[in-house]
């Protein structure tokens, strides 16, 4: 059984980042992922947003902060599955099916996945018009004619969005209602440049090398209809990679996400989580990466006590945790 | 009088980070700083812990980080400090020599500076062995010999810190008891690797292209003598930039950093803050950044409001809020 100081579960921005400062730290570290490094970045053609790249494709940045990690020394095991974790003693264990770990401190960064459509053209078109971010790549559309599927709040809230910055929004729903809060509804509708298809739903994406037009079909008149459109935004829900977590007593929200506090710190001690699986409410490259690094320093501490006694951290007391995520 | 939507005083890593969210958000944005924009990381000369810098040199990061705000369309007004701000209503008001400015929302990342000995060879050393922060420059000196200046907890946790990562470590402390928590304090003593210079102050810092020695004065006796060494941490107190935001009603900690909440929302509705002026537990470059991302799609949601619908979050219930800083 192989011992380690911290180990990180999941090698996105998050993970990466987190390994790169407590490897720095003296600590000996292993990332276990069950695909291959990178995490979600990897699929983004083009990143604008990560403060200091004015514009690098997604898998270059990537592949840059997973050799960053491992220069400094940490162990990145890729298409290495954990499967089961006992975290409540101050050793925890990580089994995968090549052997079973023991670590002083876990960090859990295993990120979420977008629901898909399922329908022709949405893989091809991944990246060159379909997106599922409307903070990350809405910008991308400056005066275009952009689509949003859905219905939630999730949706409305990129409709919105996306109809400050680009000239057209087209929301195709499935159903005739939203099941979104009624004031962004009502925001929605109030909107000039949003126009909704109820009861509608997108057969066929198409384009050649962007998108350039679906195909929509009405599930109540099963007529179908062609409409140009520059991109589509497919905003049908967002499931976090919490399940083992929560199976060992890691506690989630109502969505599923890892309850972190200001030290990314879980309901359990010594274990921490970072990144897009977490409740904070910004969930970007960036974000993940300050997250990874608390997390780091603050398993550091753990690990470390008592040399880093700890006292409460007051916060603003007015508004503090009155808010909630405003992810568009 | 100008009117933005969102001002953002600093251009460091934090500000500008959040002026690339901000703009790319269709918020006009205007950035002031008393100095010229980069922050703090402009004094670096090697930052390596930047996840997807390998290594960078500190005013290059700066540089790139401030072109990419102005790029996308942010104003940086360089050398033009802010003198007076009114932040109660609605629209705050931002005053400086020039001009006053309205504004919908308001990002306060106007940094810390720490205390400098004011001896004979700081400044030229400074970046060369000279440094004031453990965790960003430590691993550069394994297997050598550094001193830390100071006797407080932020010199005893630098020094467990360094302990950990360099060869010895000299703490060179100008009283003779520490002003430190007590268990700080004997984990300190109990260490092999860590000696203590007792009513010691530092009169001289020496080297060539680096730091190879100091000159010591022992305050009692008024014997010099000179140590070889390769590094001088100073850990003599850190000053958070918050002065006039406190002045104005922002509600600030006990060492004067501002008070946020995990959507980086201080107690004033509309004003937000990030980076090292905040009371966040840790401040590297990596989370200044997220701080920033943080701050800035936070602010938008605060001016499109009600389209963002804010509900509270819930954190971690065990542990929440029961830590606190362990910046070594």
């Amino acid at each position: 059984m192989e011992t380690w100081d911290v180990i990180i579960i999941g090698a996105g921005s998050a993970g990466l980042s987190a390994a790169i400062y407590t490897v720095r730290s003296g600590l000996r570290t292993l990332v276990l992922d069950e695909k291959i490094a990178g995490g979600t970045i990897t699929n983004a053609p083009t990143v604008v947003n990560y403060p200091g790249f004015l514009e690098i494709n997604g898998a270059e940045l990537a592949q840059k902060m997973t050799e960053h990690a491992r220069n400094f020394g940490a162990a990145i095991h890729e298409i290495e599955a954990v499967t089961a974790l006992a975290l409540q003693g101050d050793i925890k264990t990580v089994t995968t099916p090549t052997t079973t770990y023991n670590t002083k401190a876990l960090i859990i960064s295993t990120g979420s996945h977008y629901k898909e459509l399922g329908v022709e053209g949405e893989q091809t078109f991944r990246g060159r018009g379909v997106s599922y971010c409307g903070v990350c790549d809405g910008p991308f559309f400056r005066d275009k004619h952009v689509l949003v599927v859905g219905g939630g709040n999730s949706a409305c809230i990129t409709a919105l969005y996306l109809s400050g910055l680009t000239a057209q929004v087209s929301v195709i729903h499935r159903r005739e209602t939203f099941r979104a809060e009624q004031s962004l509804v009502e925001d929605l509708t109030a909107k000039d440049n949003i126009k909704i298809f109820w009861n509608t739903e997108i057969q066929e994406i198409k384009g050649d090398k962007k998108v350039h037009a679906v195909t929509l079909k009405n599930n109540k008149t099963k007529q179908t209809s062609e409409i140009a459109a520059d991109a589509v935004f497919v905003q049908i829900g967002e499931t976090p990679n919490s399940q083992l977590a929560k199976t060992n007593g890691v506690e989630v929200d109502d969505h599923g996400y890892i309850k972190i506090d200001i030290h990314q710190q879980t309901n359990l001690p010594g274990v921490f989580a970072a990144g897009d699986i977490t409740n904070h409410p910004i969930k970007q490259v960036g974000t993940a990466v300050g997250q990874g690094i608390t997390a780091a320093l603050e398993a550091y501490a753990h690990i470390k006590q008592p040399y880093h006694k700890k006292h409460p951290i007051e916060t603003a007391t007015q508004l503090s945790n009155t808010k909630n995520p405003s992810k568009p």
